[in-house]
């Protein structure tokens, strides 16, 4: 699918044909999403995939918005490094192009994804440490839910002439 | 171009040729950005396109890593609005993903960009405040350099098995 297609014709799938993503496909999702821009390419994620039907059947105790995951045959649960990232602070930038980049793959694999929040809520970080035992220096930054799209999504552009300037606000 | 090649073969380009970016292009560039996912759609996002020199002769002050800017026929300062954004704060992450539509799109339409970090780096915030006079609930948060590529970029593959944990961190 052509690039521009895809990012126009992504949309946030829901709901899942009742059949496995090929451990190949998933494959090329996790490598589009470390391969997204980092600073420095410090690359400060971890990605844990998630296919115990245990584990997703927990999901929607930590995000009730998430509950879609235990209807879904994987998501992947993207984190930040703290001791990878660069000091300033860019790994929630930095694991957000790869989310970001997972999502397009996905769409132009035949896959339907959807985005759903963890980081910056407390609640949903803690959740996940929990839930995934995560380490003190590894943070839940979002949860990508994956499937064969039961859905069809349409085309968006969602161009707004009046969120651009010309060098300098209201310029 | 294909998704997957799009994602694969985008690099951080710093060198440009001495042509403008057509408007048409950088339109779409735009379009991009505004169509990624965003914590309930709500687009939290204004984009400042910067061509005039005398401005950009200013970006190297804020930044010196973006000091290419100077030499980019346009760029595109990527901002959060305050007033716009899901309250739980996922400002930052859905402007990262506007980023990374910006690149991948850039790149599909033969251009060639890079992304320069602006926030949590408050000197650089502060910078872009007084450069392009944003309002207080206006945020810098990345600056897109963009023009026609005057080098090659090769295909990247960051794949990395240590990053993939199954079930739980090193599950």
């Amino acid at each position: 699918m052509e690039t521009l297609e895809a990012i126009h014709t992504r949309r946030s799938i829901r709901k899942y044909e009742d059949r496995p993503v090929p451990e190949e496909l998933l494959q090329k999702v996790l490598a589009a999403g470390m391969t997204a821009p980092s600073a420095r390419n410090t690359q400060p994620w971890h990605f844990i995939v998630i296919d115990d039907p245990k584990v997703l059947a927990e999901v929607s105790s930590i995000n009730p918005h998430a509950a879609m995951a235990e209807h879904a045959p994987v998501s992947v649960l993207v984190c930040g490094d703290l001791k990878l990232e660069h000091p300033s602070g860019y790994w929630v930038v930095d694991c957000a192009a790869a989310v970001e980049n997972m999502l397009l793959a996905a769409h132009g694999l035949g896959l339907g994804a959807v985005w759903t929040g963890v980081y910056p809520r407390q609640q949903r970080m803690d959740g996940w440490r929990r839930l995934a035992g995560l380490p003190d220096h590894v943070v839940a930054h979002s949860l990508v839910v994956l499937g064969y799209p039961a859905v069809e999504g349409s085309r968006q552009d969602r161009y707004r002439a009046d969120r651009v300037h010309r060098n300098g606000w209201r310029g």
